[in-house]
């Protein structure tokens, strides 16, 4: 028998999201467990397992702490209706993620020098479309403005990328898939438009963005660049 | 032999980052291409597609535009190297994002709700230790003011999601997996602590939320909540 422990409020409300994490992915694999609430003060209940918080599960001979980690035994130990299928559906997640909050992070800081690299023929229709959507065509002082804060906000929102990279070397593990190659082309998008450093060298976003321009042969690398 | 229409600006520069997950893609297939060059004033080539927008392919009898489609049919008609996994790593960013984009949006308006139901004997741990990390403890006026702006700033954060939720039941497709408890378990953890209504009805991820609440007998719905 698994026995999960879960923080309790008053009244027995269970708040912990990371415990509804561990919950979950116990029902979806059907398995039972005993429950043992927790309240702040009750830490040394969870010593045992050289945890702070919960969750944490005991299952036979496996004490692990951590929702990621409890995902990951449940996964291994029950193979049974596999956990994190399908592996197409996440990737969507992750290019949606990119588009929605990665690409307009970075357009603002982008939009001056890419205007500027618009070819001539192009550029009247670059001004009117880009002009509607950003309220100005003021480019070159809009840019000037955004960076101001702009590329702390964009080295913000890569905080989720940059959890799993502090890990392992690409978003999809070992080797690149199509998450990793979603944001390469937002990072391409601003090497090919703009000089402006983006990543400080102790990002470990950084290492990650250096394999992705070396990947096939230097493909990325070897584009044109601003 | 697969024709790939990709954005050009001054001196062959090709910003697209949408255009560079197509080339990744065909990449990572070991497909070559054959490069069409289009600029904002060459939508004519990119006509034959019913598109506005490139990347768009161009593969025997298929005819493929937005990046996400073409990443599909690419996966789907040269099956060898799969584009989308391994799932484990996939599942392990959407976690990743709703740690540190869904919960920090959520902690300053659940705060004081929070606070009122941890047990008694546990407020004066949560008053130091989240009192050290918001530079306060005056949690009901913290989040009062948090929650002028801060519910419209928590459904902004939830876009990536929503986009998909658009398309499908779940963020893993048919049928829910750990993305979708990840997400589950914040809801869970507002649910618990507080009355305040978060999503409008005719948000995406209102539908997607009810089917989490219902999974497994119900066993979120039944949580006792704020």
């Amino acid at each position: 028998m698994i026995t999960l422990y879960d923080l309790v409020f008053q009244d027995d409300r269970r708040p912990s999201p990371f415990c509804w994490r561990a919950k979950f992915a116990l029902k979806h694999k059907g398995l039972g467990w005993r429950d043992e609430p927790m309240g702040f003060t009750e830490k040394q209940k969870i010593a045992f397992a050289q945890s702070q918080t919960v969750p944490v599960i005991h299952d036979g001979p496996h004490v692990v702490k951590d929702s990621w980690a409890i995902a990951q035994h449940l996964d291994s130990a029950y193979p049974e209706k596999p956990l994190f299928g399908p592996a197409r559906h996440h990737a969507h997640f992750v290019a949606s993620w990119v588009d929605s909050t990665v690409h307009p992070a970075l357009f603002p800081i982008l939009v001056g020098d890419l205007y500027e690299r618009v070819r001539p023929v192009d550029q009247p229709y670059f001004l009117d479309s880009r002009g509607k959507r950003l309220g100005t065509t003021d480019f070159a002082g809009f840019q000037a403005k955004a960076r101001e804060k702009g590329v702390a906000a964009f080295c913000a929102v890569l905080e989720p990328a940059r959890r799993v990279l502090k890990e392992q070397p690409f978003l999809s593990g070992e080797q690149p898939a199509y998450p990793d190659y979603a944001l390469a082309g937002a990072f391409l998008w601003a090497r090919v438009a703009t000089p402006l450093t983006l990543l400080e060298a102790d990002d470990p976003v950084h290492p990650w963005r250096e394999r992705m321009l070396d990947l096939f042969d230097g493909m990325g690398r070897k584009a044109k660049t601003a």
